[in-house]
């Protein structure tokens, strides 16, 4: 079994890379377009560039002072030795993930804006396939992590399956810590320069969205790309990875066999088999309309996803013996929740839906109602997905797990697995909104034909769709590995507290309840500081942009180029000074929670930082998403179309949405997964000190 | 002892409702100025006397249906033959309450106008009178129905003291569901108005507010009453309620003792006395500043909080024995705990602390970032009060209860018995808010000098100060008395379960695991609602007001009068109508929840509620406050002042803020409570019938 588990998870990690290489060779084969576009294409392009290459910067040195404690922790015995290399590695791919994302991203907007001056389905083939090599990169490494772990861990160094599934599951920091780096920091640059933008060109001077004379809409378009397509890359690696390895170690503790960790890693090949089928199902005649190309990428999915639910019976009956079939039934209930919690979210955020056909409406009293509306959307638009996560849970637990404790852990974990196993397919689908969205404003930028523009609209508002459907699984993804990964911290505690220790996880056991208070408040400070961040940042871009309009004579009138570079520097210092207390505090909180309430009060912190951080991110999500939407919806024409009260007051809205989306809720996500991670990785040490 | 405590109960109850009808009689001395003023007056309590009245039919109606369904629940022995009147005899004295508040209030507005012609201190003499005869009648009915209860129970029904204590334990939910209905109606309906009001009178028709043209004028101020004064009357009167008789039950359950039944009980005796003296030191010099007016009020707590704090010492000593007074810590824990959240409110709300400040400034680049901010204010202000709970949790259970399992969580009721003993007089300061807000509107509408009108403002600046205190108490004493309710209802489910049912509150049981998830969800879903409803409503005054415009002429030159019983009527209307759903979900929530997860699920349930709860309701309390003082902060003056474009970011931000702090906010306090008490009284039916 080790042996084929080796070869498998290599072929797929190789499978994976080898179609995003294909992909890319195929996306580069395009032509960017004439010198304006590729002016512009090539100002993004140096400023994402330059951007990431700071953070690497900045990450580095923390990844250096934590591989240094990690070194000394695990000197002392606090920790496994291959833990500070893995720490390293993890961060290493996670990084390496957000990059060939943003590389190719970068390369294709102009491509995309390109080949919709030939035709509406050529440019979403090549946004399409831009996409996707992101998806497979994310998973390919993925999985090329988790196979050159287990070959050294396996054949170099010799250890037993329980040594190996232990180990394993306290790799996810690094990948974990560098995600939040890159959504914060991301995240705080995309808005900072697309808030900033808007602030001083549509409201203070006037100028349309795009314009080439604001100074800040190549940062704006930068943020797209290091915001979005590194972000989610980052955000996505840390859930697939961190999903396979609980779920590994939750099977060896459930059932003590290789079979039950290799389950996860085989599971993995055959949603990566699965999305690459999918994938050749992406496609639709030449001159087909916007809602034949939803279909399209829908089928894509649809695909993957039956694939891998057939493929998943045999497999669960193979590996695990018919006796544990139940176990099927977790991976099925996870694949049917991802895709029901992106349409829940698509219901919620779409203008082709009710609600956001309501909020829209509220525009008409005024820029107040729609934030009152919009901000009740989003809270009401939580009862869903928590439904659909409930009963994953118990279908998982009572039926795949048949009610008992361990095994029941572990079908939690393995819905998790089943829900992110077509991430290779779902993420080009998601990935692939930045990338329109930027042909668009390349398109605008370099003056083409209105056409075009109006193709690159019909592309970037399927995008929204997409990028919707996508940030919905993103949470619930992440809620259920972070499930996982609670279960994980629990067994790791149990292996290497002393004897006396008592873990009383009762919720009226007043270290967990405080546990659960602390937890719960984590999201909420930390959402606060990102929206913050995003307020702070803009306003130096707005600071900037005002400079520039009244000392540079001749921008408005075309005369004189803007100074693009300064925006984008001043997006990437606030940026990068920005992401580092969140993360800090995300670090810290679980290691002071432990050392002051103990292990209990860590697993009441994990519950509470997971609840109340699926709720808000998805509130977050929701509320930004529809207010976008319904301020779309306007300028399509509805409600009296643009420039009208109602439109004003959308844009309120769709400012106010902005930090919610795509800053704070998506941060979320990763943090309630960093918070795991760390409470697993000081395990021995918090089990050894604490206070209470 | 047991006569003892019916003395000391009768006496208690009997003191603070003498008081309360001699600061009655003397509000009712002074008079209500000339004509108009009466006339306004006259208005506004008709209009509050028809909401009320129409609520209680509505109310009727649900409790006669409840009343029925306990019946035939205790005729099957699923519920003690007492607990159907008790329902009756809680919602009955909490609407007594909020009535005795509201009747009040509404004959002592124009009574403060009135005084402030002679001077500021009159005129707060007279405020805070009518406020102490609310506070005072809260504490006293409060105490009547536990003595009431007692009596019936101990010496006409012979019940042993257990039996005293589990069957009082079930009492809460009829003041629940009152509280329920007081606080979603009346929050809805004052919300209406003013957001209607403003809506088209001030950014329509431009008209200044309280001017009385605007036919929603009076809606507005009718609001005040039946949403801050009795809304907020019957939510702490059932805090109070909760608060003593969880504690009694838990003391039973750990002590076993009628002593430990008694102590929270003379705790309350005890704060009344202090409250009562404590309001003989709120009183200052003829010709006082403002500042020595906020001074004059906390002295008054402050003497009462010490008073508790010294007698809590030989009280603790003699009923429990000496041996037990490490419960003392928890009483102090308790008391302190209210006064630091109260003063975190105040420095996150006020405009003479940063974060308020700071918050007017982002109105310079918009409503969108003064939205933003003001979020993230309110998100990051749940911090602090999160850190106290958890330390008052803390010092209770490992310092008042010595880490013992049961006189821990005893312990931990006895904190919020503490913190809410002084309620009389918190309350007083509390209620005195809005009866200042309507003197000042009258004083407006009648065109009293503008010296009057400056001091009426001044009143009510200081009103919002108190309120921002006030609401932070009703949050705290709201979060420790569900944990005192959660207690309770762990112990009634271990006395009626069958022999073979496992109470397994681990929070890695998925019944918990999910039970969390569906509570946490909940303060969410109700928020939502609560704030559609407001939104809902508020569409309905803008057309009517918008209607009386165009059609009754003559009401902008003001030679016609508005039809202002139109307004107050669809109000009342859609209030009534929009209390209905949310109330029947937090009744139908703990009991779906039960049958389908068990009461482990429940108590996941109650966790959830209780944490995300407070958090949201301090987050939307403290957003709406600071929104509502730096939109005062700008009209003062500062930032350019009234009619600025900074100004009117500010107002869009206080209409935000409107239903966050009045309606929603407040209303989760009393969901959390009355999940709990739901829970407890349908224990016996869960534990019998659920499905996992």
């Amino acid at each position: 079994m080790n042996l084929y588990l080796a070869i498998t998870t290599f072929l797929g990690a190789f499978i994976a890379l080898l179609f995003a290489g294909i992909k890319a060779k195929k996306v580069l084969l395009f032509s960017e377009g004439n010198s304006d576009m590729q002016r512009i294409a090539n100002y993004i392009r140096t400023g994402a560039d330059a951007y990431l290459k700071r953070q690497y910067k900045v990450v580095t040195i923390f990844f250096v002072a934590m591989f240094a404690l990690l070194i000394v922790l695990s000197a002392f015995g606090f920790l496994s030795v291959f833990v500070p290399f893995a720490f390293v590695t993890g961060g290493m791919y996670s990084a390496l993930a957000g990059f060939i994302g943003m590389k190719i991203a970068t390369s294709s907007n102009a491509r995309t804006a390109n080949a919709c001056t030939n035709s509406l389905n050529k440019g979403l083939n090549v946004a399409f396939s831009a996409g996707s090599v992101m998806g497979f990169a994310v998973v390919g490494l993925g999985l090329l992590d988790i196979s050159v772990w287990f070959v050294l861990l396996n054949y170099v160094f010799k250890c037993t399956t329980s040594e190996i599934a232990a180990t394993m599951v306290t790799f996810g920091m690094g990948a974990s810590s560098m995600a939040l780096f890159a959504r914060v920091g991301g995240g705080v640059f995309t808005k900072a320069a697309d808030v900033g933008a808007d602030l001083v060109g549509k409201v203070e001077t006037d100028i349309p969205e795009d314009d080439p004379r604001n100074p800040a809409v190549i940062a704006d378009n930068v943020g797209d790309n290091v915001g979005d397509v590194a972000g989610m890359g980052a955000d996505l690696y840390e859930s697939y990875f961190g999903s396979i390895v609980s779920a590994s170690a939750l099977g060896v503790a459930a059932f003590g066999s290789i079979n039950a960790l290799a389950l996860p890693m085989f599971m993995a090949f055959v949603g990566i088999i699965a999305s690459v089928v999918g994938s050749f199902f992406v496609k639709t005649g030449e001159n087909a309309e916007q809602k034949f190309l939803l279909k399209a990428l829908r089928r894509g999915t649809s695909v993957s996803s039956v694939i891998v639910a057939i493929a998943a019976f045999p497999l669960v009956w193979f590996v695990m013996g018919k006796e544990n079939i139940s176990l099927y039934a977790a991976v099925l209930a996870g694949l049917l929740s991802g895709v029901l919690i992106g349409r829940g979210t698509e219901y919620f955020t779409s203008d082709t839906y009710k609600p956001t056909k309501d909020l829209a409406k509220t525009s008409k009293t005024g820029s107040a109602t729609i934030i009152i509306e919009g901000m009740s959307l989003g809270m009401l638009s939580t009862a869903f997905p928590i439904i659909v996560v409930a009963l994953c849970i118990l279908v998982s637990y009572f039926i795949g797990g048949m009610g008992d404790a361990e095994r029941g852990l572990y079908s939690i974990a393995l819905a998790a697995v089943g829900m992110l196993s077509t991430l290779g397919i779902t993420l080009a689908s998601d990935a692939y909104g930045p990338v329109a969205d930027n042909a668009g404003g390349i398109a605008e930028m370099s003056g083409l034909d209105h056409k075009v523009r109006e193709r690159t609209d019909a592309l970037d508002s399927l995008g929204n769709t997409t990028a919707a459907t996508g940030k919905g699984f993103a949470i619930g993804s992440a809620a259920l590995t972070a499930l996982a990964l609670m279960a994980s911290y629990v067994d790791k505690i149990k292996t290497v507290a002393p004897s006396d220790f008592v873990l009383n996880m009762s919720i009226m056991n007043p270290s967990v309840l405080v546990g659960l208070f602390i937890g719960g408040c984590l999201p909420f400070v930390f959402a606060a500081l990102t929206m913050e961040s995003v307020g702070r940042a803009a306003q130096s871009v707005v600071i900037e942009v005002r400079r520039q309009f009244r000392e540079i004579k001749g921008i408005m009138t075309g005369e004189k180029d803007a100074d693009y570079a300064r925006c984008i520097d001043i997006c990437t210092r606030s940026s990068l000074r920005e992401m580092v207390l969140p993360t800090v505090i995300a670090i810290a909180a679980p290691v002071i929670t432990g050392l002051i309430l103990g292990p209990n009060g860590v697993i009441g912190m994990l519950g509470g930082a997971t609840v109340t951080g699926f709720l808000l991110a998805i509130m977050m999500s929701n509320s930004g998403g529809a207010w976008d939407n319904a301020k779309k919806y306007i300028e399509g024409g509805e409600l009296e179309g643009k420039g009208s009260s109602q439109h004003k007051a959308a844009v309120v809205g769709d400012t106010v949405g902005d930090p919610f989306k795509d800053t704070s809720g998506p941060s979320i996500n990763i943090l309630i997964k960093l918070l795991s991670t760390v409470s697993i990785v000081f395990a021995t040490l918090i089990v050894h000190f604490h206070l209470l």
